[in-house]
């Protein structure tokens, strides 16, 4: 497919990528800043444009990509006719594009991007949504074409689904983050955590997280807990999460 | 070395496991419960016992992995005489042993187990703490034939570590919980969150948690962490841990 990729962020540049590896020919990269731009149309061998009103008109599918409050700002380029148009947001329903275009849908590839992190599309969940059955099935076509896991989902689950992502990715990584801190507190490298950080989520591939829960709050290890308690004296923040987390677990046990 | 294993559970199983097969010969397996002593002593072909007065007192080496609490009670069953004697615990300074053993040290392999997940040993770190450099070396040996990844850590630091463990493993596991919970409502299986959740694991093992964290909090997106603030009208408590780890990671910006 011809595709237009507006926006240059870590979800375009590596699902511009996927798709221009894929043999999609990618037309145009817009992108509000246009050093950006141009580094991904390297990338993707085609031309690029920092003005919305230069945004080509004969894609057959124009893939927004830019942070949720610029979508409509993009859109009042009126670039699509009755071309496809689609985002990529976790949290946008797919309705907000309903009075600039014909023929909408969403593409939410459910994954965290980075600019210099590759990515193997392959097994990455592509969660697709469309206005009509049949840019549902172009859509379906699309996908498949740069991963196995496609999955239908509508504008309510797809909320769902991001609000899960930010407790189950964003705010584990922060966790890591937490602990890189604590051990750098007594001269301790982030290496030691790793194989455990690695584990901890492989375990989860083949079993439901509540069923492989370890740790001193599911057992109830009152002598534990006081005494992490007490070693975050110096951290009256991380004392209140330890708590309330701690809590949390110790209230699921049977 | 011949072992004697005090303790069967998820650690005790897989640490034996891993050292059996490397040709250690398990003499024993104490447990408080004599069904599970039977279960491990099957798997290691030795002899069991759940009477601590029973404990043999021709090891090599005594292991002692139950409970923090329960350390010491079984400590007073006099077994070791100058035998060698480990704890396995993360949070149990090595002097809690100084009163009933003339050697004695700390063996710690950092990770999560469960009894049914077979575990890698060999990446695994092993913690190592002796009270001379004597005993030191013995553990060095014996941790050298299960892993290479061999740390010298005082029990200062090993508390730190198990402490960032508790936030950094089980805090995660729970938050990977609180995702599948979430899906679950809107009929959403949990399948779909692995491959995010696997990844976000893979990226910290070249990058620092901190340079890769992604999501609404970290752009200080208010948009999007007001609504997600109020999809989770149905969850107070939830509601106020997205505050609370939304503000420390916007804190974390520049």
């Amino acid at each position: 497919m011809k595709v237009c990729l507006i926006g240059s962020g870590n979800l375009a540049t590596q699902l511009g990528i996927a798709l221009f590896k894929k043999g999609h020919e990618i037309v145009q990269v817009w992108s509000r800043t246009a050093g950006n731009a141009m580094d991904l149309a390297v990338q993707l061998n085609c031309q690029y444009t920092n003005e919305i009103s230069l945004i080509n008109t004969d894609s057959d599918i124009y893939i927004i990509s830019v942070a949720d409050k610029a979508i409509e700002q993009v859109l009042s380029g009126h670039f699509c006719g009755n071309k496809l148009v689609v985002h990529t947001s976790g949290s946008t329903p797919m309705e907000l594009l309903s009075p600039y275009c014909e023929n909408f849908g969403v593409f939410y590839p459910f994954q965290t991007f980075s600019k210099s992190k590759k990515v193997d599309f392959g097994t990455i969940p592509i969660c697709l949504e469309a206005n009509t059955p049949q840019n549902l099935e172009i859509l379906k076509d699309l996908a498949q074409s740069i991963s196995k896991n496609i999955q239908l989902i509508n504008s309510d689950q797809r909320q769902q689904i991001h609000l899960a992502a930010v407790f189950a990715c964003n705010f584990v990584n922060h966790f890591y983050s937490i602990g890189e801190g604590l051990l750098r507190e007594k001269g301790i490298g982030f290496d030691i955590l790793k194989p455990l950080i690695v584990e901890t989520a492989a375990k989860i591939v083949d079993h439901l997280p509540k069923s492989v829960q370890t740790g001193p709050a599911i057992r109830n290890d009152k002598e534990i807990i006081d005494k992490h308690l007490d070693f975050l004296g110096n951290h009256p923040d991380l004392q209140i999460l330890y708590q309330q987390i701690s809590d949390r677990i110790i209230q699921t046990i049977n």
